[in-house]
């Protein structure tokens, strides 16, 4: 029976006990020649294609429905609340990019469609970590009477996936936001860019 | 004079060490009760506002140039590149997120404008780390004749402002990133947002 998610304790991690993420203390020469050090978190999971994760955008397109994106609910320990995000995930060891953004749209969400773009490597938070990734867009075309595809997540996994009409998305983040969840700062980012065209420009 | 930034080594960091950043090993319980363990990366800094840091999206406004935006061009130790971001930098213990949004675009760009938004809390990467952020609009109105102004960047920072088109923004990013440098995730994003309205809806 799924109950809500409670964090029990918050300790600090020993170096040598860490499994998924460590430390690095990175020497540098500045511009000037200066040595400095700089502190960062890094994956360890990394693997032979070089980029940590994958998130992808998506756009669902129907006969007589407006055009949607899908987004997914999670609780995330690491911010203790639950998150709204562009479905996303660890790249395998063996896999592209690609290929992970094909697999984490189909488990996160059961819907499967065509990679159109693939972003450049692009860095998480590079003040404080060393995560890369890239931003995939998959297109979606629905026909008429299509049913809504089914998960296909591992056992412990929680996610709630969300169609929403792009007109709607940026309304819709500030809503959830409202309710206490916490919505990530890259789909923020690409809301409020989607948000800006509209009605700035 | 300034010479190319380089790294000199990278060891991994003992806890005990780490002044800016630190690990947490959070103790939790999920949606079947079940005890579990997950690993994340926190910053030490956080004010009194609760937010870790600000990033500003500008638009400046001209009687006769197109609309432009201001992205920043700095080295970042993290990714041993130069990152391509918006202007942005850490809430100080005592500032509001708006202060520091005014503060930082300042020092990093010499601009001053009007906050005419401000994103909910985001989270910046929420599998792996508890770094949270808010977006900062600031419209600036220029005159016709009106100089560049200087930054205001402290002995040893080394930040290059780049005035672009909004129209040209996309394209700027990726060409920026066949030159080797790294794009930051929620620029892209931002700039995928924008051009996604315009060519794909």
């Amino acid at each position: 029976m799924p109950q809500a998610p409670k964090i029990t304790s918050v300790d600090a991690l020993p170096a040598d006990e860490a499994k998924w993420i460590e430390f690095q203390k990175i020497s540098w020469s500045d511009q000037t020649g200066k040595s400095r050090v700089w502190e960062a978190a890094s994956r360890k999971t990394r693997g032979k294609s070089g980029v940590d994760a994958v998130a992808i955008s998506t756009v669902i397109r129907h006969p007589n429905r407006p055009p949607s994106t899908i987004i997914i609910l999670q609780y995330r320990p690491p911010v203790d609340a639950v998150c709204v995000e562009f479905p996303a995930g660890l790249v395998d060891e063996k896999e592209t990019p690609k290929e992970a953004s094909i697999r984490e749209l189909h488990e996160e969400t059961g819907y499967r469609g065509e990679v159109t773009s693939l972003s450049p490597t692009i860095v998480s938070d590079p003040g404080m970590s060393t995560a890369n990734m890239q931003l995939a867009t998959v297109e979606v075309q629905l026909k008429e009477g299509d049913q809504e595809p089914e998960q296909a997540l591992d056992d412990g996994e929680f996610i709630e996936r969300v169609v929403v009409p792009l007109e709607e998305l940026y309304e819709r983040l500030i809503q959830y936001d409202k309710e206490g969840k916490r919505v990530d700062a890259r789909l923020w980012h690409w809301a409020e860019g989607l948000h800006f065209a509209k009605t700035m420009l």
